[in-house]
This record gives structure tokens, sequence and C-alpha cells, in this order.
């Protein structure tokens, strides 16, 4: 693992993964096919990338049935108390509707409803987490979103994983379409014949979902692009190497493109973590995988004072932020950017990938300087409330027409005027 | 102007400009010139597009004083009580950091941060609104965003206008550049050698504006992709035909694409509406504009129930909706999608446009389905924080375990584990 000074080396800004030409007019293509030849286009997309040839798209309520019976026990239970605790933390985040109300009559406010339908993408294959599930579908439901849909792409056999199906139903989701990539994204945004379309697409997934879900935006919303998973641990001589190691590979089995950077005042613990990397690394089932991840993606960053560390963790905007410092929870503060930030020695980073609470859809590739952890407010969206009283209107009129004539626009003028000649007359 | 009857009538699909091939080539081809040569392509741009020869694309603080001064007495007096309705309004939606605390130890909550640095496009010519600099800004600054950059393409003479700069005092914005279009975007989302660059960009734009906004779209923030701005009406026989006409045609004075719909459930008011409209546009100083958006965008909607006429205003999902009912707050409940809601005889909609204080960026082309006005929220994020004490994680850190396992995530789980056997040792 690379080890570098910070005071000699400028951290890279990264680049977002805007796919290829061919992929955009690939993806482009397909969109254009869905929107205008429904379910067919998306039958024959499925036939074509996922080997499956479907008659009916949808998931039958005996399919999830099995699927929640095929579930062992104890993972049956995992699976709940994490579903309780997410939606213990999701539901404080609910926003309340409010009003103000003043003397001469004006009432103001903000209005909260939640979205009709959203729909939730799940990938398919090596990367079909029942955690996707619930980290998206939960805070749809505390939103009060009244038609939640998922879409996950089925194997070559027409099914989709047992997981799935059964986090689906803990989380309340009844209504699944057994369909990826850019067809479901264009099928979601546009409707089908059977499938009605929806507000908002979220969740995760390829290339080609991720640039559907660009190209849609707008006609629906999305919830962010997401690129590759990354983690940063800021950590002085108090942390551990063999568990700061063990949470970089955490985050570098996900992918070759993950990256797992360690920012440190302690260069005995640089060290000894990229020796610990190494040694873990040998018997790791995803050796392969991590390995990239670690000596292409990833580097430990040695710094001189804890101040330019957190200078250093603020430049990364990490996804994911591991506190492993003697006073975790006092550099809290300091953190400008980060998508979730796990305090003190036992907060390992998988704590939250599962089961704490807050959502694990982060925001990756330093997206945390402007973006937000998926949340309750990404399934509500607002009105604005204006109600003038008589008296009110005739106090400020006057004033509203002169700033329209202000700006060139007359008619704007006399559409308050309209009313106030009434009263003159 | 058009009635038709809802009964036998289905209400079309806004559907959204995402430009021509061209457009889009033009954009992305600007987007990487001044990505790669900076303030030299921003300049030659200016020169082409604008005619402006600029040696420094900064305002100086010279010209702003000379706006402020320049502007008289009523007109500031109007600006100053306006920002203040804007301001007081927005400190309502700022919200706190929280935390929830656990008796075995564990801390989770959500951090709330402004952004670091934010752009607002104004736009030129016509449209250069000094109300548009107002409610960008201010939720900016109400949000605690240190630094708020604004950029505004110069007329000719290498001047931006006076009302602009002057409501950009008032504002607070001391960053200000003579640049507009495809450029502008370009240089707050890359940065150049005067320009550092943004973390988000807000504002409205033309075309170019908007396929340059969504062009980077991921590497920064955006605010929304705007269409072209709309209203509903929704009324009974209680309403006054000329009041209802005079804010119909202070939606369509805005553009040719305008939108002005009423939707009632008064055979007799639709009549004496599209009467008052005819009669009200032929004084008008934009007659031209707004007699092509009456004519060809606009529609009166005669409905048979309350109940399908609220539902015709649900599935237009209007930027602005204006309530003249007998009981109008009654209606606010039913309403699903509407960017702003105007209440009562006395809420025209422009006092929404300049002065009640609530932000007049709404989601235009029925975007109101998925997105709200823009707001303090939108100039913050958030960061999930957790904590696990030692006894919270020995109580949990198995089921963590046995989740990333399901997952087939064997380095999650060994991450935790890392932990966990040292407290066996």
């Amino acid at each position: 693992m690379n080890i570098r000074y910070l005071s000699d080396y400028t951290i890279p800004r990264p680049s977002l993964d805007q796919g290829t030409e061919e992929q955009r007019k690939s993806v482009q293509a397909i969109i254009e096919d869905v929107r205008h030849n429904g379910d067919q286009a998306v039958k024959n997309y499925t036939a074509k990338f996922d080997g499956a040839d479907l008659s009916s798209l949808k998931v039958e309520d005996d399919e999830m049935d099995e699927a929640v019976l095929k579930m062992d026990e104890k993972t049956w239970s995992v699976l709940n108390e994490a579903a309780a605790n997410i939606t213990a933390f999701h539901e404080r985040q609910t926003q309340q509707s409010w009003m103000t109300t003043q003397e001469n009559g004006t009432i103001l406010g903000q209005k909260v409803t939640p979205l009709d339908a959203v729909g939730i993408y799940v990938p398919g294959g090596t990367a079909a987490y029942p955690s996707s599930v619930l980290m998206n579908a939960i805070p749809a439901q505390v939103a009060g979103v009244k038609r939640v849909v998922m879409v996950t792409p089925p194997g070559p056999d027409g099914k989709v994983p047992a997981g799935v199906l059964a986090a689906a139903r803990l989380a309340g989701v009844r209504e699944i379409y057994k369909i990826g990539g850019a067809q479901a994204i264009a099928a979601l945004a546009f409707g089908t014949e059977t499938i009605e379309r929806v507000d908002k697409i979220t969740g995760p997934g390829n290339i080609f979902v991720a640039l559907a879900k660009r190209e849609v935006f707008g006609i629906v919303d999305i919830d962010m692009i997401a690129g590759p998973s990354d983690i940063t641990v800021l950590a002085d001589h108090t942390a551990h190497a063999r568990e700061v190691a063990a949470d970089l590979l955490s985050q570098a089995e996900h992918g070759e493109l993950s990256q797992a950077n360690l920012v440190t005042t302690s260069p005995e613990l640089a060290e000894a973590v990229a020796h610990e990397v190494h040694q873990q690394l040998k018997t790791l089932p995803r050796k392969e995988i991590a390995e990239t991840a670690i000596n292409k993606q990833s580097v430990i960053y040695v710094a001189q004072s804890l101040e330019e560390a957190v200078q250093a963790v603020n430049q990364i905007a990490p996804e994911h932020l591991e506190i492993q410092l003697e006073n975790a929870m006092e550099a809290v503060g300091k953190i400008r950017h980060a998508g979730a930030i796990f305090v003190g020695r036992y907060s390992s980073e998988p704590i939250g990938d599962y089961f704490a609470g807050p959502n694990h859809t982060l925001p990756t590739s330093g997206t945390a300087r402007f973006s937000s952890p998926l949340s309750v407010e990404d399934f509500v969206k607002k009105s604005s409330i204006i109600s003038y009283s008589e008296a009110a209107f005739i106090e400020n009129a006057e004033k509203v027409a002169h700033f329209a004539r202000l700006e060139g626009l007359e008619a704007h003028a006399r559409a308050v005027e309209a009313r106030f000649s009434d009263k003159r007359r």
C-alpha cells in the first residue's frame, strides 16, 4: 500500500465516470425503444442482457412467500432487527408542514407531501444485497410514499435472489418486477403497459444504470449518480493497526475501483497498517478485487499535524469516514465533508452498512461536498403556501407592482392592480 | 383561449426540453474548452456570444457602489423589504443537527453542514431580474454558505445591469463575474485561474445553461433543470374573472412557452375569463409573447365537480397554483403536487414572485410531482454519525458479521471480528 507524506503531495480530485460515447448512445437507444415499445422492448432486452425469457415481468405473491419461508431463523431475525433500527433512525428525519401567521392576516407556510410513487433499483448477480432493499425501501415507507416499486434483474433462470425478495417483504414492498439495466430505468420513468411510471428512482447500479438515470433526470427525480465506494480512516497513534487494516479491506472488497485511504498523524501506524493490509489480504475470498483496489486506488497519507490530517479528509470528502483518534468525538466538528462519520474504535464501518440505522446509500467520489445520505427527505417534496388577507394585500400591493415594473413585467403589476382598482371603485 | 371539458379530455403530460443534438454537442465542446483553457476560453466565448471584450471578468467594488447609488429611494426600500421577508421565511427552513443516545452507549445522529461554495447564475438581457438574485442568494446566506459567487452575462458594453448588482449588494454577494452561458457553468464547475470552483450551481437560464448544468451534474450539484414557467388557477363561481385573467396573463408574459391554465367548476367563469384575457391582452406591452403563450400553451378546463377539478390540478402539478374557491384554505389539503400554492382572492401570484418571502424558484413542467421550491436545504448537506460503544459493539457485532456473510462480503465480517477476537484474547 502506498504511503505518502501530505506535505509534499496533492490529493487528486476524483473524477466522475460519465461513460463512453458508445455507452451513452446505447443507453439512449434502449430508453427510446422502451419509451415507444413498452413491455415488448423490456422483454427483448431482458432476454438479450440477462438471458431470461420471461412471460410475466412481475414477481408473484407465492414467489415472495417462498423466499421468506426459505430464510433461516437467525437471518430473518437479524434482518428484522436491522429493519427496526433503520426505521427508528429514519423516523427521526420526518419533517412537519409548518405555517406562520401575522397580525395582518398573512399566512405563509410549507406543506410536506410524500411522493406518489417511487422505483427502487436493486442490482442483480453478486451485488444483489438485501441491505440495499431495506436502505431504499424503508425511508420511502417512513416518508409515506403510497407506491413503492422495486426492480431487479433476473438470473438466466428467470428468478431473483430469495434474500432480496424476503427483504422486500420485510420492507413492505409488494410490487416487484424482474427487470434491470437501462431498460428498467426507462420503464420506471416512462411507464409501460404493465408498469406504471414513478416519480423518482433510487438505488445503485452499474454504469448503464447510472447513465440511464442521468438521461431520465428531469422526467423523474433520481437519488444520485453513484460512483465506486470509498472509505477514509482518520487515525492517530491510539488506533489499532489490525482493526484499521480490516476496515480498509472491507471497503476494498466491494470492487476494483473502490478506494480505501488512511490519513494518520502516526508514521508508525502507517507502516503497521500497510503491513497488516498485506497480511490480511492473503486469506480473503475476494482477494484479487481487494488487492487491485488497495494497490491502484488507495493511499496511506501521513500528516504532520491533526490539522493537516483533517484538511486532507475534507479534501477527500469521503463516503465513509472512520475517526480513530484519542478524542474521536471532538473531531466530528472539524469534518465538513463526509457521507457518514464512524466515531471511535468500535464503530467499524460494516456496522453502518447493515445494522446501526443510518442509511448506507451515501455520496461517493467526493460528492459529500454537496450531497447527503439517502433519507426520508428524498421521498417527500414541499409546496410553499402564501395566503394574503385583504388587509395584507392593501398594505403591500403597490410595492409589488413597483417591483414588477422595475423588472419590466407590466402584466405582473396589473395582476395585482386588478384587485387594487376594485377596492377603489 | 381554448375551453375544454375535462370529462372528455386527457391532460397531456409535459415533456422536458433536452435540447437538440447540435446544442448538446456545442455545450459539451464549450465545457471541455473551459475545463482545459480556463479564463482564456471563457473570455473568447464572452466576446463571441455576448459581444463583450473584457480584460477582467470580475465586477469591481466601485461598480457595485455605483449601482447602489444609482437606485432611487423607493426601489431601494421595496428591495429591502422584500429581502427582509425572504430572509424571515427562509430562516424558518434551517435545520438542526441532531443526535440520539441509547443506554448501551450508542450515539446516532445527523450533522448539518453548509456547503462551502455555491454559484448563482443570473440571466442577462431582459431577463436580468434583481428578484432572482435575492431568491437565490438569500437562502444560501441563511444556510451559512461561506462563499456565494454570482455570474451574469455582460452586455456588449461589458456592463451588467445596475439592479442586479444592487440586489447582490443587498444579499451580501461580493464575488461577481461578468460571464454567462455554458462557459459560466463550466467555469463554476471546474474552476479557472481567476474563478475558484464551487460545489453547487443554482439559478435559471436559457437552454444552453440548462444543458450545461445537466452535463456538470455530479461534478457539482445543481438545483433543477428549469423549464418554461406555468400557473394554474383553480376557481369556482366565487372568483372574479377580471382578476383571474390578469393573473393568467402575468404568467403568460414570461415567454411564448409559458403556460397559464384555469381549472374551474363554473362554465360561466370559464367564458368570462376567456373574454377578459382577450380584452386585457390588447393593451399589454408584451402582448405578442403573452398571446402566443395563451393561444398555444394554455387551456381553460371545465370540471363537473371540485373533485374532478382537484384531480386535474394534481395531474398538471403546476409550478404556481392559485386557489380561488369559496373555501380556498380547506382545499390546500387536497393538493398533492404544486410548487407554490396561493390561497384566496388576495394572493395574486406576483406577490410570491417578489415580495411575500417564499422562494420564487419553483419546480416547472410538472416536476412539482417530485421537486420542491429552492430552499435553505439546497445549500446544506448532511453527514450521518454512528458511534458504537464497546458494550453496543459486543451486543451486535456477531449479527453484523452474519449479515455481511449473507451478502458474501467476508472482509466486512472480518472487520467487525477484528475487534471481537481482540475482546476474547
